[in-house]
């Protein structure tokens, strides 16, 4: 038995997966660790999906409510989704097997905010969590749990469960113990201020303390995380990042910002790891990161000397990153901190330091509403993560995307976004490759050249098409501050429906 | 001259309005208070109208960019809209010739967020300020200003503005002293935790203190807040009350709720003093409330020692109890607190509370997505105001309304909403005089029942039957997570328009 498990009431707890997944049965609230692919389960989800096929071939009913921290991987979401396993699933995915799950209506898929998830929880609104299943370095001589490349949701789902599962993957480096800062927000009406004025402060422990009481099973693993590469950055992608930074040199020439003052809030992907890359030759310096993921892009920065600390909730690495990460854990937990996602995402952090925000998006409209999750207004994409958690709460909160897609027949700039989860209020900057549209401080008809501007030229002519006339209209109508016509805000994804393009034929 | 002028200073530079709005020119950022019909500057308003008329008369441009706490009075934005002197107006507005400017194009109308207009100033989004302009119970012999019946954003206009006017109001009450509770967030980087862990705290000030060498003016008023009489309580809004109070007998039932755990936000306005006058009959004691204003039924709650301490940042009164304000103010402020806007909406101390947020609607959607502001997607009526603040943070955020409007041309629930201010995410629960929908850990297909359950009888069947043929739709394209039929989503809206009902003829 691995010396990993150090403390003697759950060392006579061990058991193999397909045992301890007895401990889960139909109909369960199962919380699990895992986020972006890293800290999840390797070993339960397989057994739980077995049990679940064996049940659908005995003709039982087996389905699970899975909460987790957001997404998770092939061998954790897939394997549960392609055995029919997921009857509800919260708050965040992106596994293409889930996916098609969810938008064929098998699983029920209820996208919600990653800093409010964990509350949920504590506060009772999903009922009584039945299993957490969670992954660990380590487990104490004390029975403390030593989280793995993710925190997540760990602590309200260990908190919350009436069993717990932990599972011990030897394939993460113990020197991980360290990197993690586990601070529990109490449970109403006992809530304090968290103490946390710059991204780098500590303050909690390096372990989740538990009820040992509550552990059913503990299961030995040797899995790596799914890590996946990122692309090799791209001109469009290297255009969209040089636009960024133009904006955060313009913030500095107004005096809004300092090169040593950028505190960084960024979603995860190859435009995002084409910023960080961009900023390897900029001139800030003593950057810090208060986000969700750590990316590649990012740990170049630390590399580099140009980013000084990098707070998240977990790694989203490239497999060469990952190895990286693991051989030389005690350096970097020098710089980087995980801490569970509702302290990582807390719209009160958020607001308090300031952090400039940069997210991607599948469609923005010429008012400036974003819309980050359903494709033409209802095939669920992945969902909103964190992205609103950041956005609201930031200082300047930035969206980044390509101007076009599919080849071009989907503009990411429309009349009307197909659903909104990022109100005209909230959305301060947009970018494609064609530039920056700073929306501060305009009203919405203020905005639309703006947005227009960013648009694929293809698609230029059909939106200043449709503004004119429904201007034209709201002047007649006394409809002026959001001028729009309501027969044709969504005739461009009508037309994707229909024909295959936005574009006219 | 008044003795509520105290400092030496400040008594040179009495004026009278029409010197004092020589200060005030064309192209001005200016910042004044005032907030719901409060504490808005009764004098400078008009005189600073009258230099646009002149203006125009002659044929030269006067506009001003106006800045203010939140909605205020036909003495303040009534006069400066009908002289065409309102070029830029942000956060937040209610009057019915400012609207009408809006919507018919003279006024471009910045909709935003409470809690952030401030911060926005401060941080210098909106660039330089150049006046601010507030109203003053009186000023000590310091140079400190004492705010009146509002805070809204003085703190940051004061702070802001290259010149300030002070309206010193012997209407308002003296014995306002003493309500006011100053607190600065400081600008970035310096930001720190807000130490309020329950309504009722006290952390700054009474007073606010200001650049003195700023000010060019001191005018003397004497006039009434626009305090405008609520409606009897009708049996509609005693139902949609009911509702509410059920929702909350449900909480305590289900034990996430204690009979002295209520902590309440509220929209003002009718069905909201209903509630309030349920809650006085109730089983709920020690109500808290922290909100953006003081309206009737909070006061009589305070009378009958159900409500211990009401934090807001301004009143709602009618003129009756305006009345019994300014005569009792020395017993009121010992329950009732005034904030900077930025912190009575404050995100950080809204998600901390844990508040039972309770909000208007103009529509919402049978996924449970809200709009607050634009009629029929594109005619501004008031706003978002503070319903965002509360709504994203809350720990339950709750709207309520009639069924339906204009007589039942207009259906408060569709099947798409033509404006998102509030999304599916932030929405947990929909109440009107049919009953509640408790939205809480439901994925968008599971709220839909619930939500055609909410509308007036004559709509179910038709948002029943988009509902049915959108979701074969989904189900034959694998679009199930948030079923649309595009082309007929906006349709109760369109009808509207073409017929003057949403009902099919």
């Amino acid at each position: 038995m691995s010396d990993r498990i150090a403390n003697a009431q759950l060392r006579n707890k061990v058991m193999t997966a397909a045992e301890a997944a007895q401990f889960v049965n139909h109909g369960d609230k199962v919380g699990i660790s895992g986020f972006t692919g890293a800290g999840y389960p390797k070993a339960l989800p397989t057994a739980i999906a077995e049990r679940a096929k064996e049940a659908h071939a005995r003709g039982d009913e087996y389905m699970i409510d899975l909460f987790t921290g957001a997404s998770t991987a092939p061998d954790c979401d897939g394997v549960l989704a392609e055995a029919d396993a997921i009857h509800f699933r919260t708050p965040y995915q992106s596994d293409p097997i889930l996916r098609s799950k969810i938008n064929d209506g098998t699983s029920y898929y209820m996208d919600y905010h990653l800093s409010e998830s964990g509350m949920y929880v504590q506060q009772g609104f999903f009922g009584q969590m039945n299993v957490a299943i969670v992954e660990a370095v380590r487990i104490t001589e004390e029975g403390h749990i030593v989280p793995s490349s993710s925190v997540g949701n760990n602590v309200e789902y260990l908190d919350a469960a009436e069993k717990i599962i932990i599972e011990v993957n030897s394939w993460q480096s113990e020197e991980l113990e360290g990197m993690a800062d586990i601070y529990r927000i109490a449970p109403l009406p006992n809530r304090q201020p968290i103490p946390i004025t710059e991204p780098g402060q500590r303050i909690g422990n390096t372990y989740i303390d538990i009820d040992l009481d509550k552990v059913v099973a503990v299961v030995e693993t040797d899995a790596p995380d799914r890590n996946a590469p990122f692309k090799p950055i791209d001109d469009q992608s290297k255009q969209i990042a040089g636009h960024f930074l133009d904006f955060l040199e313009g913030e500095v020439r107004a005096g809004r910002l300092t090169y040593d003052g950028y505190i960084m809030q960024s979603g995860v992907g190859n435009v995002p790891n084409a910023v960080m890359s961009g900023l390897l030759d900029s001139k800030f310096e003593n950057i810090k990161a208060y986000t969700e993921v750590i990316q590649d892009g990012m740990v170049d920065l630390i590399d580099a000397g140009k980013m000084t600390v990098a707070s998240a909730t977990s790694f989203s690495l490239s497999p060469e990153y990952a190895e990286r990460m693991n051989k030389e854990a005690s350096k970097y937990r020098e710089t980087i901190i995980l801490r569970p996602q509702q302290v990582s995402n807390h719209p009160e952090v958020v607001r308090r330091l300031g952090l400039i925000c940069t997210n991607g998006l599948i469609e923005a409209d010429i008012y400036g509403n974003v819309n980050s999750t359903n494709v033409v207004g209802s095939r669920m994409m992945n969902g909103v993560g964190g992205s609103a958690d950041f956005t609201r709460n930031g200082l300047v909160s930035s969206f980044i995307t390509p101007s076009d897609a599919k080849g071009g027949a989907i503009s990411a700039i429309v009349p009307m976004v197909s659903h909104v989860d990022h109100t005209e209020q909230d959305v301060k900057v947009i970018i494609t490759e064609y530039g920056y549209a700073d929306l501060r401080g305009l009203a919405p008809r203020q905005k639309v050249e703006k947005m227009i501007a960013l648009a694929h030229p293809d698609y230029r002519p059909m939106l200043q098409d449709y503004y004119d006339r429904a201007l034209a209209e709201a002047k007649a109508n006394k409809t002026m501050q959001t001028p729009h016509l309501l027969d044709e805000a969504l005739s461009f994804h009508q037309r994707f429906k229909e024909t295959g393009s936005m574009k006219l034929s």
